[in-house]
C-alpha cells in the first residue's frame, strides 16, 4: 500500500468510528499528521508506519471535555486502535508501539512517554492547543461551556483566582503557556515557543483594546 | 451631578433593568463609552450629557442573537431608556435625540443616523466587533450557538457559499470586515480599518497554521 492509500483507509476507518457523533474533526487529525511528518524529519529514528496510524487513531475514542472520564480517553483509543488497525494491514509487530504513543499523547492521561513516536504524536497534538489555531479552540470550547472570554473587571486575574472555566483568557495561564516545556522534541519545541509569543502578543493586544 | 456620579446612577439602574439575565455585560457598556468618549473629541458638537447616557442605555434591551425581534431591540431600548432617565436627572429636553441615538445605533435596525451622537454611538458600538475583541466575540458565539471555528475543508469559501452560522471564520467576509466602510466618525473609521487589519493578518496566521 502506498502512503496515500493507507491514509484513504484510515480516514474511512476512523469516520465509520465515529459515525455516531458530529462533533468530531478530521480536520484535526489530517492537521496533527502534517505536523508529525515534519516533526519526524529531525527525527529519523522514528517509524513511519507507526506515526501515520497513530495520527489517524489517537482520538478514535473522544470524550467530552467535561467526562470524568477523560483521562482514560487515550487508552481507550489506543485499545481501539490496536484492535483495528490489523484488519487494514498493519503490522502485528508494531502494535505495542503504537498502543504506547496513543497512550502516552494525552496531557491528563500522564503516562510518560519511553519512545520516540509518542513523543512526536504529543508534540504534534499539543501544537494544536497554541496559536491561532489554539486561541480559536480556547474561544469555541469556552463558549460551547458557557463561559466568558475575559473578566472585564480584572482580566489579568491580579486579584482573584484564575478561572478558566469561567473565563477563556485564563486558559493561557491555567495550561496553554505551560504546554511549551512539555514539548519533547526540537521541532515542537521551536514551534510551540512561537505560537505561545503569538498568543501572548494577542492577548497584550485584547487587553489594550479593552482598557485594561 | 458630576461625570463620575452619572455614571454610577446609569450603572445601577442599568444593572437593575438587567437583574434577570446573567448574561449581560457590564463591561461592554464601560468599553463602548470610553470609545464614545474617544471618537467625541474630534467631534465637538456633540452633546456630552447624550453620549454618556446613549452608551450606558443602548442595549437596555438585549435580545438573544438569534431572536426574530433582533431588529427592534435598540427601539425597544431607545423606548426603556426615555422611560427610566428623566428619574435619574435626565433632562426632558434631550430626549428625543438620546431616543434616536439608541435606535440608530443597531446594524440590523437600519435606522440612518441623522445626528452626531448617534454617529457616535454606532462606530463605538461597532467597534466592539473588530479587532481582538471583535475575535473573542465571534468564536463564543459560535461556540455557544454550536458552529465550528472553520471549515477545515475549504477555510476561505471558495468552493461553496459563505455560511457564517455553520463557521465562525465565514462571519469575517460576511460581515466584519465590511464594517468598515459603515463607518461614520473619522476616528471611528481610522480605529475600525487597523482593526479589519489586523483580524485579516490573524486569519492569514490560522490558515498558515492549518496548512491551508
Amino acid at each position: 500500500m502506498t502512503e496515500a492509500q493507507r491514509i484513504a483507509a484510515y480516514e474511512s476507518a476512523i469516520a465509520a468510528l465515529w459515525q455516531a457523533d458530529a462533533a468530531h474533526d478530521l480536520g484535526h487529525l489530517r492537521r496533527v499528521w502534517h505536523m508529525v511528518r515534519l516533526i519526524a524529519m529531525d527525527e529519523t529514528e522514528a517509524d513511519a508506519e507507526i506515526l501515520l496510524a497513530a495520527a489517524y487513531f489517537h482520538d478514535a475514542v473522544n470524550l467530552p471535555k467535561d467526562s470524568p472520564d477523560r483521562a482514560r480517553a487515550s487508552t481507550l483509543s489506543a485499545d481501539l486502535a490496536v484492535k483495528v488497525l490489523p484488519e487494514l494491514g498493519f503490522p502485528a509487530a508494531k502494535l505495542p508501539a503504537l498502543h504506547h504513543a496513543i497512550s502516552a499523547h494525552s496531557f491528563s492521561a500522564q503516562i510518560p512517554c519511553e519512545t520516540v513516536e509518542a513523543r512526536i504524536l504529543q508534540d504534534a497534538d499539543r501544537l494544536e492547543a497554541l496559536g491561532a489555531i489554539g486561541l480559536v479552540r480556547m474561544f469555541l470550547v469556552s463558549g460551547a461551556l458557557g463561559g466568558a472570554g475575559f473578566d472585564a473587571a480584572d482580566p489579568m486575574a491580579m486579584n482573584r483566582p484564575l478561572d478558566d472555566r469561567a473565563y477563556a483568557l485564563d486558559h493561557l495561564e491555567v495550561k496553554l503557556f505551560g504546554l511549551v516545556d512539555t514539548m519533547k522534541t526540537a521541532t515542537g519545541r521551536a514551534i510551540a515557543a512561537e505560537r505561545a509569543d503569538w498568543m501572548a502578543s494577542f492577548r497584550t493586544r485584547l487587553l489594550s483594546e479593552i482598557g485594561a
